[in-house]
């Protein structure tokens, strides 16, 4: 049997996979338990309102420790003209929440009465007294909690559908239950098939995939209300995947069958529904989604009277398709089973940081990372790739660009579902331009002192470039200024005009040749690059590091042409390592920590300058200043002295302030 | 001993409580503990940062379904000069996530793909063909996933302090773990004490006092990520309470101690603290709260080397003050062990809605239902009392009224902290006016339906007032023109002039006298509340019911002087039944349901109309167009018919459109 992938538009498919839940009774709450009020109840949802049994207080209570009396006899009480009280006719001592005596209406407090004795002295006994004296008349019901004045009976406590928090406990508690009735919670299961997987923690070969949706789906069903359960993994065969589907529609009220959705050889997912039940959609218009599989697995009859249908989702296998085909039909699901309101996310305006293209006929969801610099809000598109679950870490919303759309130019107001709070955004530090290591120890230092640092690695130019336009607090650089020898200083006044800047060292950095391990190939310097037996491999123009290997090839009198490879670019030090360690060449120039990382050996060159720019007002301003006191900690300085080919004599040194205005 | 409280600003209080856990070296986090990479890690703070053990993916992956070739053996192929490959030579078949084979350097996917046999015919076997024929090039790295393209080895994936989303789980195993180091969950021991506490669920007496504040500060501690211990209630007694204090100090980090921390007679919690270890403080300047107690319990020596000393918080009694203690005292503490982020709330502008006096010695902390009504937000200020648990269960935010502040007049600008979203704030309907529990079955409904109803029950005239002031989108009225018999049209003339409105009928309710069970007085009628054995109670001026006496009393030609307590006024139907319950009256004029909830009698007198007073540009709106909706739905209706003596027949019919402009 054939199964195509037919790409149906999202709001058909939702509706469509809405109508059959209907059609099986499965678009209310699945069903209510009785939940004893403490604190595991806290997160769960009222499958009925809470209407009070009893009133809170319960009776008329003091509200002070002190003497409950009847309004009436303090009348005329002033401080010239004391009102004496006879103890237990016309006074009695309460404690707060004591029940005020029935004939009673009013409670001095104890620090405002005279306690006297027989004779009319002040009295040692303050609580029993045989009078009291006070110098101020009690209105009706001073110092009382009237019943009922928090709460009365018969009352609306909380909404059927309410999601309980602590302080529903205890106004659930004060008006007379001691239990609720919860939605049950959806059980999920989750299946994860695939021979090329393993799980986490296994040994990997190449070509083995690390199973970790089914922990991501596992989260997320968790967090919205559900109770997960992952099974082990299923190797592709139509078989065996069929059984663990009838096993998990026998106990469960949703199947997430992960991967094997789309329409490979080894894609069994369709038809495992298909033989089962009945396939609704395969394929959704959402990018990164597409594979996305709807149907309903029929139900042993055993079940007596239990729904007949069990939904299923197939869920696609790259990551961050799976974890927003979660969001976008997982999440809505267990939400009408607990009979939740449909949550929405806050929202913000937002302009997109560069130009992007969208494919027309899909919803397509674009993680950007959202940041607020001097008076606009930026969102930065971050990879769009459907295998890059890092996009989806460092999400801090997602941008959807509706079908029928074919992209947005650089500058588009957009609207910005967010993941973080606006708080969280208005202390995210932007950082576009060269990437260095030691960006990253600085976000870890600064994650615990309030503040994100959000970094976007373009290469030098292109950082300066954002910087121009007032697109990022900071630009990392290390430009080498051929006619002078000097970093970065000559560029600002080109490609930054107009701004006042200060430029601080970051550190200085070790440039050199990455070569295999031992160095099979024998190569010593540039002079190398061009024996016929050498594959380099180069920057991208506009980093730093290809501008410092064009200074010094034309120094040494070295012609690019004669250098086989030259012309093929890779964007990081790491892409640049990971090209010679894979074979595709054989050398190239970088920095000692991207040799380190993927167990290349390392010919140290140069030493280089590696600058933060950073526009005065940021430099001055109290966003940036725990980014700026780090520079001077020791601690923060023997972290990055640590990594190989790093000085930070000079880290955090004032290497310049521009004015250029 | 005797122990006087002292108002210490809440600033100094933190200060002095912070010195003494930096003293105990108790400022960071508790400890680490490893956790499997699983759905049950979600939600705890990483106490080490995550750096990648191994590039991800970690060799370079086919994207496609299709054929690996090398870019180079592609150039010149135009659908009009197609270049074919062999296969096995130059060209593999592969799977999406298989292994790039090592001297190739980009897919083609299988679609685009022609395959031959061995005479140059196009090939039944569509993946191991003799050859295959392409019409376009590909380009190098076409749908492949090279090497390290989601993570690089060595790159920081996420910060120590970090809280585990289940995207983050994905990302960690991606990159080489199978396990984390989360921050130790705070232990924290919650211990009630007060004789005339009871548990929940038990039997009620007069003086009794349901204990629910430890269920509410277990499900805070819980919340914000610590582990709650909730001791069984311990009676007033000082050695006892000692007992269970040392007790906890044995296994916990943090004790709290629930009630007695006032100064009375039987408060024992500063006592107790002062015996068993260090007073910090007793008593801080924040309102509701005050007898806040800080302290450090000396930890017994048999620990070894574990911290000396064991931090306590005395918690006020008041539920209100127990809650917003959690808040100001617990939460930052649990954040600061778990080495998290300080969370900061969400923030709004808003107008108060009414003139709100302070203390000028304390930091205010003000309940308050939040809303738009047309282009204002506004703040509703809740009951102040801090008994009163329903305020903090209403309250969409606290606005803080800080220090040396007596209060703020209506209108003024405050900031409120939000406890829901502003999407939340959004879809909230404003309901100011005489209250009607129908309002709260109205509410029931809403819930569902993506509206909450907040209201405030401030009589008649008053919601009119709201009105004309634009605070409110709705006004429940029944006030009777005692010149027409007619109801509220008159009144809306005179109280919100210029403006067009929607008046709606929403019920007939019966009114009439409520008197004790069986009642024993034999009341018939009006006629008898002049009889001098008779105390009546009254509604407030401005009440509908009110209104409906006064009409009738002069109809019947009655004297107001001639009765007994006509003017003690109630604010509500429900305080005016307490009264009588409490035996403070012997009747009073209200409405059935309210005898019916406190267990009185209650003898029919009129029928009266319940409109609800809508502005035009609200009734045509989206906002409101749920809760007309609901107006009209029978299962409605038979809701409110069941409340005794209420007559649905003429629910949601559209009475008057007023134009007033």
């Amino acid at each position: 049997m054939t199964i195509y992938l037919h790409d149906i538009p999202l709001d058909k498919a939702t509706e469509s996979f809405s109508e059959s839940l209907r059609a099986s009774e499965l678009d209310g709450i699945l069903g209510e338990e009785e939940l004893l009020l403490d604190e595991d109840a806290v997160g769960r949802v009222l499958a009925r309102a809470v209407w009070a049994e009893i009133c809170s207080p319960h009776y008329h209570a003091s509200a002070m420790d002190g003497f409950a009396v009847l309004a009436a006899d303090t009348d005329g009480a002033m401080p010239t003209n004391p009102v004496t009280l006879l103890y237990g006719e016309q006074a009695l001592y309460v404690d707060t929440g004591d029940v005020l005596p029935s004939e009673m209406n009013a409670v001095i407090p104890i620090e405002n009465v005279e306690p006297l004795d027989g004779n009319g002295d002040l009295s040692v006994e303050s609580r029993c007294p045989y009078a009291i004296r006070i110098r101020s008349a009690a209105p009706p019901w001073q110092h009382v909690r009237p019943l009922g004045e928090d709460i009365v009976a018969t009352q609306l406590v909380l909404p059927a559908g309410h999601t309980l928090r602590p302080v529903d406990m205890g106004a659930i508690a004060a008006c007379g239950h001691d239990s609720i009735r919860a939605a049950r919670k959806p059980r999920v299961a989750i299946i994860p098939t695939g021979t090329e997987l393993v799980p986490v923690g296994a040994e990997l070969k190449p070509g083995a995939i690390i199973e970790y949706n089914s922990i991501v789906l596992a989260g997320q069903v968790k967090q919205w209300g559900g109770t997960p359960n992952r099974f082990p993994i299923v190797i592709d065969e139509l078989r065996l995947i069929s059984e663990k589907v009838v096993e998990a529609a026998a106990d469960h009220d949703l199947i997430l069958l992960s991967a094997g959705s789309s329409a490979g050889s080894e894609d069994f997912s369709a038809q495992v529904v298909q033989q089962l039940g009945e396939l609704l959609v395969h394929g959704v218009a959402v990018r990164p989604g597409h594979p996305v599989i709807l149907g309903m697995i029929h139900k042993s009859q055993l079940a007596g009277d239990q729904p007949k249908y069990v939904p299923i989702i197939g869920v696609p296998g790259y990551p961050v398709s799976a974890a927003l085909t979660g969001e976008i039909f997982v999440k809505p699901l267990i939400e009408r089973w607990l009979g939740k309101q449909a949550s929405t996310p806050m929202r913000i305006k937002a302009k997109i940081t560069r130009k992007v293209t969208s494919p027309a006929g899909d919803d397509d969801f674009m993680r950007v990372a959202v940041g607020r610099v001097g008076d606009k809000v930026l969102a930065a598109p971050l990879q769009r790739g459907a295998g890059v679950i890092s996009s989806l870490v460092r999400a801090d919303g997602i941008v959807v660009i509706p079908r029928g759309t074919q992209g947005l130019p650089a500058g588009t107001e957009v609207d910005v579902q967010l993941y973080r709070s606006i708080d969280e955004i208005d202390r995210t530090i932007f950082a576009i331009g060269s990437h260095d290591v030691s960006l990253d120890l600085i976000a870890q230092y600064l994650a615990t002192r309030g503040r994100r640092l959000t970094s976007a690695n373009v290469g030098s130019l292109s950082g300066l470039v954002a910087l121009r336009r007032d697109e990022t607090h900071i630009a990392g650089s290390h430009l080498l200024d051929p006619d002078t020898g000097e970093y970065n200083l000559s560029y600002i006044g080109q490609y930054v005009p107009g701004r006042d800047l200060h430029v601080v060292e970051l550190v200085r950095r070790e440039q050199g040749l990455l070569v295999n391990p031992e160095n099979p190939k024998n190569i010593r310097g540039l002079q190398d690059l061009t024996r016929p037996d050498i594959q380099f491999i180069n920057r991208q123009r506009g980093a730093g590091t290809r501008v410092l290997l064009d200074y010094h090839l034309q120094w040494q009198g070295i012609t690019s042409g004669d250098i086989a490879g030259y012309e093929k670019e890779e964007y990081t030090h790491l892409s640049l390592a990971a090209a010679i360690s894979s074979g595709r060449a054989d050398c190239g120039l970088g920095i000692a920590a991207a040799a380190q990382a993927l167990g290349l050996d390392f010919l140290p060159l140069y030493s280089e300058r590696y600058d933060l720019v950073i526009p005065s007002e940021y430099y001055c301003g109290e966003l940036l200043a725990p980014l700026l006191e780090i520079l001077h900690e020791d601690e923060f300085k023997k972290d990055v002295s640590r990594l190989p080919g790093y000085d930070t004599a000079r880290m955090g040194d004032l290497v310049a302030v521009i004015s250029q205005r």
